[in-house]
């Protein structure tokens, strides 16, 4: 085993001590980028901490940078890791500070900066969903055409309601063009409501009425979607059928048939006997 | 086949490859058209893109004066489409632009334009469901009658608590009549929430309490409708149809017909005989 | 058939033509009076229509008392009707016109006219549900134990959250006091968000987030409840049992057992025939 | 039986009249302290009614005084109980009054009083959940783990989200620092939108409409994670325990144990055949 070897298993895996070690380093590396990234945006916290928050800054840079390096040296096709989604990301939350080293003073920098957010995903990688959270997962995608149509749907109501809120109140009441409209309908149909630009005329009120009682109505479809989506999963919760009786639907665990008794496993088990 | 025939293929049917590239470009044309409707209403973007807009108006309004017309000669019943809801949608969202050239500057000419958004239901029809979009439909088709008597509670509710709310806090804090009433408790039922109105005195703000929670009790409703009958359909999963009575819907278990009687399996079981 | 019969079938019953015409007939009364109430609300429209206004609240008035003497005079137990909901009700809805002839121009009449709005409740009596109304009114009846004590949770959550906000923000930032506290708790908790009062401070912030995802966590415990009882509904809809072999859970519309193939209604018919 | 099990019997148990006594004046007294706390921040009271409100304070201070000095004396193990949860609240909850007459005006006083709101749970203990609340809280309590990854995923969500909005909409707009623009994403993905801050610039209009979608679109997770769990428990209604090996959780027409495959009817048959 070489030391590229060792590298790889330490960066790239989490089975030895010191890939866990590994892990949890870089979890914290990216936790602390993160919170700079946030906390750099305050303004009377930037003036106070200047010093600290760069120094900080500096030393993830410099932890990035040899973690970049080493995934890199340490693998055997780098140029696949360095084009793949996680490499882009791990080189843009690596370069800002160098940038800002040749161009300094740059407002763009905090926009580059604000990349590193993407390492969160690592974060998901590392933290490997629970069963429950994978469970959910799975019903999503699942859902996601049947959720697609509906906000196309939605979407097309809020064009058209949009439009009609426009003609109806007009710029001298805040909607001042069919863009605004739109977003003003989109506010509401969503039950959020903001109320920096709401109906003023009777007319108008009235309409938004109606706009709002049919989000409070459609809001129920996604629901009912993800919902349904969700119950499935528990009726039918296993798909092996019965050598005997062909009875099928049997629990996650049973390993005798519910209808005849016959052992449901046996079949499988004498495959295995001759494979070994 | 006469020439008209092959335009009415093209134009009304989606079979041929030219009835392909039709639909497209009618696609196209109706996304611009709802796209120059938007934007024109935007008040710089108006003034700076004048030329640009108005020739791509003209455009349009050419081939949908094309279109109009070849749908009325190469048909059967020319006043069967003209009178039917596309035909009158198509009528009404060509004119616009020659209206203008008789009446210049007429400011309802934008609402006639908007009218031109009840293209995009042809759209719809373009790009058919899939099957999860259909599914959904019915669902809700189905849940359409309960979601309406839900509707006229909340509305019954609206008038009383409105009523309410006009008399508590009065025409000093907003409230400046029952209607407005209403549309306040529509406003906080629905959870929108848009704070240009909202109860100023303890009392007032105790009822906007109660009402808050009431709306947030039967939030419950649409969506328990709407899941019901998603979940309900896969439930009833099962296709088995009954080779005497032809009854179908039967339990997953079922062995016999829950109308006649008639044993269910036997007709699968005599084949499976013959087939061993 | 006495003349009081004769009224009492077309007041209280539905059944012959003069019973359906006088219920349309009251039908229509009661909205327009609570048109008139909404409307008369609203000033402008009170200044110019005054005259219209007051000419159909005597037609109102005088058919409300007409109606009222009736129903007391055809029934056989008066005092019953007189001292029952609808019964005051009735009373209520008919006498503010004749106060405002003995005190001229009394403020608290509009309350007093406000409670014909409870006459809203014979529209209900008079449209019956449908069978789709019932079954939702069901489920909530069944929902409604849990629904309580989901509230009375939410309650004590509101009267914690909004003494801790009441504490962080203070009253320089608009949380005067504790019941203000709560109120803008509640009002965040169901995600109506009205604005009026909202956290300035950056610890305020902070726990509002918290209390936002607590509110969009629990909104879904409502639904489950209400959405659990009505696909319950689906699930045991048949409590017969086969008389041969006991099996349970028949469709609806059963009439041989799924199991056996015995006839589910043998039983009751030969009971029925022995009765006749 | 000593004086002290006696007051233990009627301060820790219920069983006796005067247990139950002891526990309807508990419950009053903690309500009233409640409301004590509450009415007391709330100026105008606080200045009329100032003498009503010190004595009443003085008296459920001398009562919980009393309460806790019993509750130590006739406990075996005091230790455990003054360190225990309601231990420790039960002793803030009570010192409150005696630091004001040391430190006199302080004004964290009220930050201390403010402890006694955690009594609440207490009532929650006197008041046992009825059947119905205790299943709510199982399935909140399995859907748990599901919807803290869902929340997790808001908060990621919420991260990208706000930094997106700050660096488009920026601090001239509202959006002072990420931190701020993470709370306005909560507050506008819970669909609360109080307001406070909006987006101003199109382009922050159009995000903001993709976040709303997005939430309107994630709202029906938790949903449906409770609403699934709550189903779950009617389906799985079987109580049969198979004989043999003891396994529970058959589903509702199984015959033979899915564990060890033994007849699950057996027993009954041959009760039935005896009792015939």
């Amino acid at each position: 085993m070489t030391w590229k070897e060792k590298v790889h298993e330490v960066i790239y895996e989490a089975d030895t001590t010191a890939g866990k070690v590994f892990d949890v380093a870089l979890l914290i590396m990216i936790l602390v980028s993160l919170a700079l990234v946030v906390l750099d945006s305050v303004n009377h916290l930037n003036l106070e901490y200047h010093t600290l928050f760069l120094t900080l800054e500096w030393i993830i840079t410099i932890f990035f940078t040899i973690e970049y390096i080493l995934r890199i040296i340490c693998i055997n096709k780098p140029k696949k890791y360095i084009f793949s989604f996680y490499g882009i990301v791990d080189f843009l939350s690596t370069i800002p500070l160098y940038i800002s080293l040749i161009f300094a003073g740059s407002g763009a920098l905090l926009s580059l900066r604000a990349l590193r957010l993407l390492r969160v995903f690592r974060i998901f990688k590392l933290v490997r969903y629970t069963g429950a959270g994978s469970r959910v997962a799975v019903s999503l995608k699942k859902s996601l055409p049947k959720i697609l149509i509906f906000l196309y749907s939605v979407v097309v109501i809020s064009f058209i309601a949009g439009t009609i809120m426009y003609l109806v109140e007009g710029p001298e009441n805040g909607y001042t063009s069919i863009p605004v409209g739109i977003y003003w309908t989109i506010v509401t149909l969503t039950t959020v409501g903001f109320g920096d630009i709401h109906p003023v005329t009777p007319l108008g009120q009235f309409v938004a009425t109606i706009i709002m009682l049919l989000g409070y109505g459609i809001i129920a479809v996604p629901t009912g979607i993800v919902t349904a989506e969700m119950t499935k999963e528990h009726i039918k919760s296993n798909t092996q059928v019965c050598y005997n009786c062909g009875e099928n639907e049997h629990k996650d665990e049973a390993e005798f048939c519910h209808n005849c008794g016959y052992n449901l496993n046996k079949g499988k088990k004498e495959k295995k006997e001759i494979k070994e």
